[in-house]
């Protein structure tokens, strides 16, 4: 299994409505280094898994979208907990739907939010 | 000049109200990585620049009040702008008011902020 | 796959106690920076594989009986090899007893010895 | 699963002689971090997945190899488009020859080409 | 005294001629990961040091005319020894250049050039 | 002020035998990350502050009788409480006794002693 990692980043804000959450039922914010795993069997005709040029082009323009938001703000989370794992599938859904005729492979996505925390969605 | 440096993080939002920052007029977020240096030019009796377990306890408690808070709502930064370099001032001021009768020496904070940006306060 | 990862260090001194180790047959010591991460296939009612405050709260208490010890000290490693691999899976082990009420999903224990080398116990 | 990884590096020239690479196509270079990860199901009498120190020496003699080469003048990758992941599986591929009598399980091998990029191979 | 860091990085060749250089006379490369970091003594209306947009858009567009490139093969660099410090230095040259009308503070460059190197410009 | 600064490791055991050093009492380890660096005002003929491949030899060879150690059990520190500043400074020693032949400019010696603490020693 061959496999490409690209790495970009946002800086967003949000709040995690539940007492569960404790102090990050505040509004409270995030850089969120974002690492995208594609992964294949096999090589194409150019020796790669994907083009790299293009997954970085999908990936920063999914994370635009939320960059310098306020998740809570944004329509398509709406009554949501958006917890680092939730964000890291709706991004491996966007990468999935944006690449569903370009990339045949496994994707993977895992969000570094802090020094001493990960959440991410492997696909199986 | 011997030196010990700490490290602590945050989490925070904020919005910086005015159009030289572009899309971070928008309340958005970050991890903070905050690293305090401490300098003397001598060690101590017990060949230490400063007690690190008091630095680390200083330093995560003047973090605490901003964790997981929106600064845009907190009375101490009402109608500042709340730039990195700013905040790395404020942490500065805080910890040398805190430490000004334990420790002589001189302090700098430096903030990363994303993978590819940090700003700081260096004491001359 | 949903997973999350936390991370905690400690600090321990132990020696091999083989000629295979060459000279780490000496007593010395090492910096292990743990990663702990947790899989689950779906996400709980709060959107999360894990209360990472509990898995936090989990891992220190299990590294805090090793922080600051000589291994080879401790009746639990009497007589073993206590290399990064044994390492890894008795805190894999520990952890797994700690949650096994509070956790269903699978478990894996990495460490950073030093900037070269890892080793650690993956759950199959 | 128990694992060990070691991660050396090396710094190479080449080009990717094809329009798919744009500018790639053009001499450039990069330095390589190589991580190697071994996999075991099970220790071996020393606690052990593989010898570490063997490890680190197999790894460093293959890229020794590469180190300070421009890889367009090599002969084995003469016609080759040598992309990270085809670099990855050629280092899979010798390492596997290297210790074929030596170690049993499953090796892995990854490579940092900057601090947005990755690729690899990973044996299934 | 402020500062704000910036990354940027680009992946070039070359080639030092000299036999001091031994294997690095021939023609290799590396991923330079070039830190610029600008210090100014008071923060300006924004209470920022710089205009971070504008410092990344300049290092940037400089980085650019190197980026995929040999460096023995651009006439700016004919006849020279292009070491990781000579190149940190035109780096500098560059951004000063670009920036005396925008930027009254100084100005450093740190390249790392692999995992246990680094080399670099600091203005006194 | 040119800079060049290469990165070392070590893994010792030692113990603080003072009541101030709390748990640091028990014998127990690090893994020290040594960063060196050589600053000078000008480059040399070849365009560099120092011979990179001496400057890690010389490195290298210090390290080596600390590594692997139980820093209780060497001369040169009986009766020291050997705390990071101390090791830091022991190096510097050590370095600018080895270098006084060979090299002219300042050096500085920083030690990462776990992922949020380091010391070290700076030459003004």
């Amino acid at each position: 299994m061959y496999f490409v990692k690209i790495r970009e980043s946002m800086m967003i804000a949000h709040s995690l409505k539940s007492p569960f959450f404790g102090p990050a039922q505040n509004v409270h914010g995030a850089t969120f280094v974002v690492d995208v795993t594609f992964k294949t069997t096999n090589l194409d005709e150019h020796n790669v898994v994907i083009d790299i040029g293009l997954a970085h082009k999908i990936v920063k323009d999914i994370l635009a979208k939320l960059d310098y938001q306020n998740l809570d703000d944004l329509d398509v989370f709406k009554g949501k907990l958006t917890t680092t794992e939730f964000i890291a599938r709706y991004i491996y859904d966007e990468i999935s739907l944006m690449m569903k005729n370009d990339f045949k492979g496994k994707i993977n996505v895992s969000i570094k939010e802090n020094p001493n925390a990960w959440a991410g969605f492997e696909e199986d």
